[in-house]
């Protein structure tokens, strides 16, 4: 049995998670849920599977958590009860589906308390790459990857040797307006960019998908995790979603991963890498797809790939710093307080007063964080 | 330095093994050269490789390579002389790139002799799969595969466990006449049947890969090198010829192996396995190419595909017999006395005759073999 923390799940990544838990109920058992808000379907989710541990991290919410649930289960609080979570010594993997940077923190924690890590927050890379990957190393930990991109990547990679990698291709939807003209990109609303063409996501991560950052913070998040240089990273447009993501071997070989647009296969092999275990999903069908089709990104159109590239580029604090701009940016967008078009513009303004620091601490990692939120809001969230 | 025979080295696959050589010649090492005929070639590449056994399988030709090559060098000749080549103590691969069935006997003793071997002759597996298999596990011989498909799969399956495996799903160009409508499948010519979409093969495979009978094969050889069940594999086809096979597995996830259209990237893979070598070759640029696209195959235009496929169920010698009536056919048609369409009405006459045996012997493998050949010649030659 795998006993496995499930931070955030209540989300969509958490959900899904708990579904391939229950579909294997002997393989896997839960043994700590957390929420941020959602009550209701984190008392639903403890009594069905029933964790000896859950977290509310809205600590407003925590009486009637209490009230509700059986006295046995030990319920923490707020951002310190994450990190608790994250560390209950029956825990095997912990897999991190919290949105934002607010996964980073009980990430490290967990590594340090020497758990895998089922890493379905990309945010703990893009901020703090450089870190987890040491602290990983150092605690013998496994960073297994969750997003289908870099799990396809894993996959790619699985039994070969890391030296014999020449490129990694990192496949990209192009979101919903990979057609539009510059005309059209101005006319963008929230509902338009809320319709994601083939995955169902999260909000955040829907917006990031329309702007291309995701797929910017992903080759962040892939250079960590595979240890690869940025000029081995390239994005590779594919409206289908079919082939998830491949990797260039140096004899011209190119291994790709492939499937429908399910995020469960995902979650699943994090969970039982090496192995693999039986999912029932309707099957990938080629011949009925029929055609897959291939092409360049455009980095004028879509300027948040660019500018993501760029932070990963000058390295150190930028990566974190971009991914705070665009966390309240998009969040300001999600509240229509800003345009579409906004969400680069301030982006890119709001790095460029931030000086960089090489091999930032975790302390650095969340002052830079902060400052580049406050600074964003200030300007922003008062108009 | 890995010491190599290559069984068929003037050919098409032998050539292009020998290039391979050529551009690693700190790794590999020729130890032995054959040829059918081409006397010509075979003393330049001798020349070249420094081998210390060739052999001319035409014995007519015997005395005149003995004339013109170094004293030191030890000729083998005719068929016996194949055998002896492939057995010689210094080798440690055995590439056999002979076409046709000519390759069973001598690949049979290179496994005895405990010889790895890079397989690119398919008709070793197609008529003798089953015993070829139990004397490589005897002797606990490797059967690395060279065609382009199997080698696909081959690397889609590294570092999984087989019993992951739900489907193989063979690719298959569908050849010149994919887009042909049975009408224009009557006027098919020898000419246009030798023009290739994608690949530069030999003319038999060809041929082959125009009738479709090609991706039979390759089904019976999967069947046998991957140890899968019939109903496991699938044939998609895909006339781009890019992803060139793939494994379904039993999650839902499907890895493919995808190229430019080279023989010389699985080649140097069953030369380097489990390492991987750089080979400079034009990259695969999938956004140039665009487009990727799959279909079913048409097991009613393509009839040979049909009776690859139901000997196989029959198993026993029945591949065999199909093997032996396909190589008379397409030999008939290469020498234009058949048409095109011929072809699979001569098989599925020949095979019709022929009384199964399970289990078969070397022995009874050849006898079948030869009396195939006999009737067909006896009917069709005559004419």
């Amino acid at each position: 049995m795998k006993k496995i923390i499930v931070m955030g799940s209540t989300g969509s990544i958490g959900t899904q998670a708990l579904d391939i838990v229950r579909r294997n109920s002997d393989k896997f058992e839960i043994v700590g849920l957390s929420a941020n808000n959602n009550i209701e379907l984190l008392l639903a989710q403890t009594k069905e599977f029933k964790p000896k541990y859950i977290c509310i991290r809205n600590e407003k919410l925590y009486d009637e958590l209490r009230f509700n649930v059986d006295p046995e289960i030990e319920i923490f609080k707020g951002e310190d009860g994450l990190c608790e979570l994250a560390t209950v010594i029956e825990g095997d993997v912990v897999l991190t589906s919290i949105v934002g940077i607010a996964g980073l923190k009980p990430t490290l924690k967990a590594i340090e308390s020497g758990k895998n890590i089922a890493l379905a927050n990309k945010e703990t890379l893009v901020t703090a790459g450089k870190l987890v990957m040491e602290k990983a190393k150092e605690n013998n930990v496994s960073i297994l990857p969750v997003d289908s991109e870099h799990s396809a990547i894993f996959q790619a990679l699985n039994g070969e040797n890391r030296k014999s990698i020449k490129n990694i291709i990192l496949t990209a939807s192009g979101g919903p307006f990979r057609t539009y003209s510059n005309e059209q990109m101005k006319t963008i609303t929230l509902e338009k960019a809320l319709k994601h063409p083939n995955w169902s996501m999260g909000d955040k991560i829907t917006i990031d998908s329309a702007t291309m950052m995701n797929k910017g913070l992903e080759v962040i998040e892939a250079k960590w995790l595979f240890d690869i240089d940025l000029d081995q990273i390239e994005i590779l447009v594919h409206p289908q979603s079919i082939v998830h993501s491949m990797v260039e071997y140096i004899d011209g070989s190119v291994i790709a991963q492939l499937g429908i647009s399910d995020m469960r296969i995902p979650i699943q092999y994090a969970l039982t890498f090496p192995e693999r275990n039986l999912l029932e999903l309707p099957r990938l069908n080629l011949a009925d797809i029929s055609t897959l089709t291939f092409e360049k990104p455009d980095f004028c159109k879509f300027e948040c790939l660019k500018i993501a590239l760029d932070a990963l580029k000058e390295d150190g604090i930028m990566p974190c710093a971009l991914n705070a701009a665009n966390e309240v940016a998009v969040d300001l967008f999600l509240k229509q307080k800003i345009d579409f078009l906004q969400i680069p513009k301030i982006i890119k303004e709001s790095i460029c007063d931030i000086k960089n620091i090489m091999s930032p601490t975790l302390d650095e990692i969340i002052k830079t964080d902060l400052l580049v939120r406050t600074l964003i809001l200030k300007k922003y969230d008062s108009q």
